[in-house]
């Protein structure tokens, strides 16, 4: 149930011409800043605004006709179903949504664009995923997850693929970490073809399961963690998510809510980039000093810029 | 003292690997909502965040040795003055900007950032032109006018040279209108390579000295305009950018600053970008519904991007 590189590279494949290669931006006042060459991933121009995307579509794209006509379900606080939404549509099936009835508003609304049924929970009190389970038994409906799968994992992992393909000579990447399928995709990419580079997961202060985790040697269950990070609430790593991070993240750091707003404002004003917290957690680590860059070559992911102008404008002020 | 296709296409070899080819963006959503095909020209990517860095460049790297032992001056509080700083540094010269004294200190940071000298003056007592005329004098400076030099018209032309290039069938064009240097490059690129194109000018509603010029077929001249496109306050057209503007221009329209923050929310919210005010005109126009651009294949050239994190906020509260 683990993935190798062949797996990210056959995502790819099915992904070419159908997920936007995000552009991979450089700027010289962050280069200077931190005497090291940058490169920022930019998933905001992902569809669906982050990189979830890539996954979904590995994952449904994947599944046989009597599964797509029945139709797919996912849970989730916002990006990952906006990317079963539009991956589900542009395959021909429909897509059922379990989200926070406290989600941003930009992500409800665009959810509903592209054609999704959202069914809300309280994320409090309620598990989404035994409503999720439920109403997958009751509709027939195959589950999208939005980490803990191999084809979800590995449809992420092509975010590295394309970074080391525009700057093959990275020594670090960092990406952030939430259940974690996204940088297990990547550092699977990643260490695969550069064994030596260091691959570091960036973790809310007060969401750092992953670092836990791995510290600890097995999965940390911690509270829901309070974060503006919406994306990166998850409170345990995934079953297989740990599996492949155990054996290949380096090192998981964490920032403040501070922090990744100083970033946002940063990636704003000076590279006009739209980070959503959660996005921009990867920027934060690197200016706030918590991670020592001075004279490497950086990949940052930079995962989505679903934050929507009113948000970001509470955010700043 | 006019420019033709030939001096835009010098000015692009010039600035070949010194600017940056600035990405087109395209957007379903917009698509949809316009029944149109457009293509937004996203100079907030250029070096300085907007398009003035190409005609500033253009304008700098003609210079004969002596004069760029000499230096170049500028006076603007805006986009302009860091444009200049940054050619000049690029071009090893020195650039003096005239600067309200009071302008806002980010602004005044990063031109000092670039290696500008920065001359202050008080807006309310003195005037920028007769000070720039006095150290241009004494200290053999030479003058890089913002807009009404064809040099500086031609640099800002290549906009529309790379529009083009990647959109050749488009047959409307959008552009902000200040003292019209832009859209005189842009036309006679656009006219020269499609005659067909519509070329269409945006102001702000309370600053539309270029489309009262045009129906009085003189150039007028209007009060400073009170709008939040402070990037858009000139008072009247230029000289040279109204000859050529007189003759290449379909039609000016304008757009309200209400209508400029539902655009910069829009660019936000749905493409990710980062538009300032003036920047944002040419979607205001489109969004607003006060051109016509359905079945329309239409480029729209996205100036800028400096308007900060605090300002944006501040507009979309």
């Amino acid at each position: 149930m683990s993935i190798e590189l062949e797996d990210v590279e056959r995502a790819a494949q099915r992904l070419a011409g159908v997920a936007h290669r995000t552009p991979v931006i450089t700027s010289r006042t962050l280069d200077e800043r931190k005497g090291a060459r940058v490169h920022l991933k930019a998933e905001c121009f992902q569809r669906g605004g982050a990189f979830k995307f890539r996954g979904a579509y590995n994952k449904i794209s994947s599944l046989d006709k009597g599964a797509l006509r029945r139709g797919v379900l996912a849970y989730s606080s916002g990006n990952h179903a906006q990317a079963v939404a539009i991956a589900a549509s542009l395959l021909g099936t429909r897509a059922t949504i379990v989200m926070p009835e406290d989600a941003p508003r930009a992500k409800l609304d665009a959810t509903r664009g592209y054609g999704a049924e959202i069914v809300p929970y309280d994320r409090w009190t309620e598990s989404r995923e035994e409503i999720g389970a439920r109403l997958a038994e009751e509709r027939g409906l195959e589950l999208v997850r939005p980490y803990d799968d191999p084809l979800v994992m590995a449809g992420q992992g092509t975010v590295a693929l394309e970074l080391l393909e525009e700057a093959p000579e990275l020594d670090l990447l960092l990406v952030p970490v939430s259940g974690g399928g996204l940088i297990a995709g990547c550092a699977t990419a990643a260490k695969a073809l550069r064994p030596e580079i260091r691959v570091v997961g960036v973790e809310p202060e007060t969401g750092d399961d992953t670092r836990r985790s791995l510290v600890a040697g097995e999965r940390v269950r911690i509270e829901v963690p309070h974060t503006i990070a919406d994306g990166l609430q998850a409170p345990e790593p995934g079953e297989l998510t740990f599996e492949v991070n155990q054996r290949l993240v380096d090192e998981v750091v964490t920032v403040t809510d501070d922090e990744m707003v100083e970033a946002m404002v940063f990636l704003f004003d000076r590279l006009k980039l739209v980070a959503e917290p959660s996005g921009a957690v990867g920027t934060a680590a690197l200016l706030s000093g918590k991670l020592d860059a001075s004279g490497r070559s950086v990949g940052v992911v930079l995962s989505g810029g679903n934050v929507g102008a009113a948000r970001f404008a509470e955010l700043v002020s």
